[in-house]
């Protein structure tokens, strides 16, 4: 037991559910509220853009869900994803700190976007839609999506930020191998695995990381954790993180904002820089999103989670520290939990706590060499929040409710 | 049992002996030679090059050579490694054939290369050595023993080929952010745990499939096999595949040759299109080597195994087919494995038997989609093989022993 490095888990224990977190928490959610009458949107209103099984999910007062039997066909294919104790790092550290990290690169796609891109493509494909069209900020999404979609005969159209289009021109053709929308649930099999495989290592945590863009690696990493401590078998700190250039929880206001920057989409209450807030172009283009999600913003309020804000300089360090050490390139976007876990696994090199710390390495960095590069040459910036551009950009927050 | 995909081996179930076929071979292979006595080459003359543990490990009698522990240690990274069970590709070619790959993309350098790239860096280590200084071609062997030696403290200096540098940008930076020696024995552990994963599978392979360039790759799945076939146990087909553009088995001659372009190594008998010969730029840069493994080439000519040759537009639309139903691009290397098991399932359909097919996915393909894309742009050529050039780098051979 004592050297264990890689905690696995056998393909029968697998989930065969989604968890639901809505009906265990103190309070619901505040509902989407239509742009122009400002009162609740209801499932009908969703139909044009989801097929019905995933609105159902969106307001289903189930606590678990059956993932369907040819989604987790799919799964099986990198699930269970392994659980790794972070060894190397810690004596690199010198920290008496146990450290482990959910490693979902080992997907077709390379991070933790199929969990939700296989069910979607799915669900659409049943409800006999041919073709499917997204956007895509990093890439990763797009890749996960036409995956999906080539599964399960789907068409599918991604149409890409061009700056992170231009960062990455390999990405398109994977997305082109392959042939596509968020559901945090769909994400909660990396943390239902992960209790299984730190109960096999004999550990329980202490703190869980995340990096959060959107807030789907985070809620799909921390959310069963969250269920077991509301139940009062665990207490864990949940920790988010977030770019210092688009600090959405740390520096953005709770309010009901455009979920996109068109202003075309039912208002979300959400933390938000404000829907036409732009943030400096950094690397972590998975993180660049104005606003967090509603629910995840709602367990923030609930005071459930906790935020912390990283420059990305502090990450790429990090992460080629994690590289050295334990042999895997995160991507630029988990690099933020890794800089997290870091500072937290020194801390407690001077206080001498034995902490048990979890956090999910969502993706690799394999197609993100060029940011690496590009850091080790210096010419990685740290972006000032620019505090005018955001007072300036919640001047045109929706009227309030 | 019946829908498992992936058969995954628990950390202590880590191979702790890698195996030396040598001794189980019916003659022993043909001995190096000094170019100007013609004289077999002993192990001191070797001692400038390597440490004294390899050396000891070429010309060991004993057939189990125990792995070391810090050795060890590293491989608990990423191994064992997963065997799958291609069943969406079974599905698509719409064989009655099983097919299996042992997938060594998980390790960190993305290949099989760290199975040896570790064990040569901690030896050199071990004996005092501070720098380690390479040649790689596809860069996969660079990244192996950049990362390798930065785990054990050596500085490392690689020289990449001008043609497989212009053709991957990215990969230098592996190489920088991590920092050589083939021997066949340490690739073994991945026929070992492969043995024990289809025996979980409940099956015993008929047909077993690799790709060659040196031949370590192959080597390393059939090894073990070929021991069990030797002594009774099993009775699989065991078949290389080489590009059709560097046919070292199919077209080469076996005879006494350089093993480098300069001339500067002992003579080696190994299958050669003659030390000189300079093959065309296919992407599978990995099997452009211009002659063979020695030992992989005895067992050849003892009739052990067997070698057909594929042109690369073939392996290229066979990796595509492999992503789009697996979900994993393979390198271009492995590719030629793909197409092998690919033909030999369409001929199961035919036949309609119902044959074992395994066969290893070496090396994901991640940082070769510039090579994808120029096959899908219809830019890659499948070069005839210019007899007229390998007929004129064989009158170069050394004489004749």
């Amino acid at each position: 037991m004592e050297h264990q490095v890689k905690y696995l888990l056998q393909e029968s224990e697998l989930p065969r559910q989604w968890y639901n977190i809505v009906p265990d928490l103190p309070s619901p959610p505040p509902p989407p509220l239509h742009p122009g009458t400002k009162q609740p949107v209801g499932p009908d209103a969703l139909a044009p853009l989801f097929p019905m099984a995933l609105i159902q999910q969106e307001v289903s007062p189930d606590r678990f869900i059956d993932i369907p039997e040819p989604v987790v066909d799919v799964y099986r294919l990198w699930r269970p994803t392994p659980l790794f104790r972070a060894r190397r790092l810690e004596k690199d550290l010198g920290t008496p700190a146990r450290i482990y990290y959910k490693y979902e690169g080992v997907s077709p796609a390379g991070s933790h976007k199929p969990n939700t891109a296989v069910p979607q493509a799915y669900y659409n494909a049943q409800e006999g839609v041919t073709k499917l069209t997204t956007e895509t900020g990093a890439g990763q999404w797009g890749s996960a999506l036409a995956f999906a979609s080539a599964l399960f005969g789907l068409e599918c159209e991604v149409w890409q930020v061009r700056a992170s289009y231009d960062q990455k021109p390999y990405r398109r053709l994977l997305m082109e191998a392959y042939v596509l929308n968020h559901v945090l649930m769909h994400q909660t099999v990396i943390g239902e695995e992960a209790i299984k495989q730190l109960a096999l290592a004999g550990d329980t945590p202490d703190l869980i990381i995340g990096c959060t863009g959107g807030g789907s690696n985070f809620s799909g990493l921390i959310f069963p954790f969250l269920r077991e401590k509301l139940a009062g078998k665990m207490n864990p700190v949940l920790r988010a993180v977030e770019p210092a250039a688009c600090p959405s929880f740390t520096r953005g206001v709770y309010a009901y904002d455009f979920g996109d920057t068109a202003g075309l989409t039912p208002l979300l209450k959400m933390h938000t820089l404000g829907h036409d807030f732009v943030p400096d172009p950094i690397h972590a283009g998975g993180l660049r999103y104005h606003g967090m999600s509603p629910l995840l913003s709602h367990i923030y309020e609930l005071g459930l989670i906790e935020a912390v804000a990283k420059p990305q300089s502090e990450c790429f360090a990090a992460g080629l520290r994690f590289a050295r050490t334990e042999g895997i390139l995160p991507a630029p976007e988990p690099t933020h939990a890794v800089a997290a876990c870091i500072e937290e696994a020194l801390r407690c090199k001077e206080t001498g706590e034995e902490k048990v710390i979890l956090t999910a390495l969502c993706g690799h960095g394999l197609l993100d060499l060029s940011a690496y590069s590009n850091y080790q040459a210096g010419q990685v910036e740290d972006f000032d929040l620019p505090m005018a551009a955001v007072q300036d950009a919640l001047t045109r927050l929706p009227a309030a409710v």
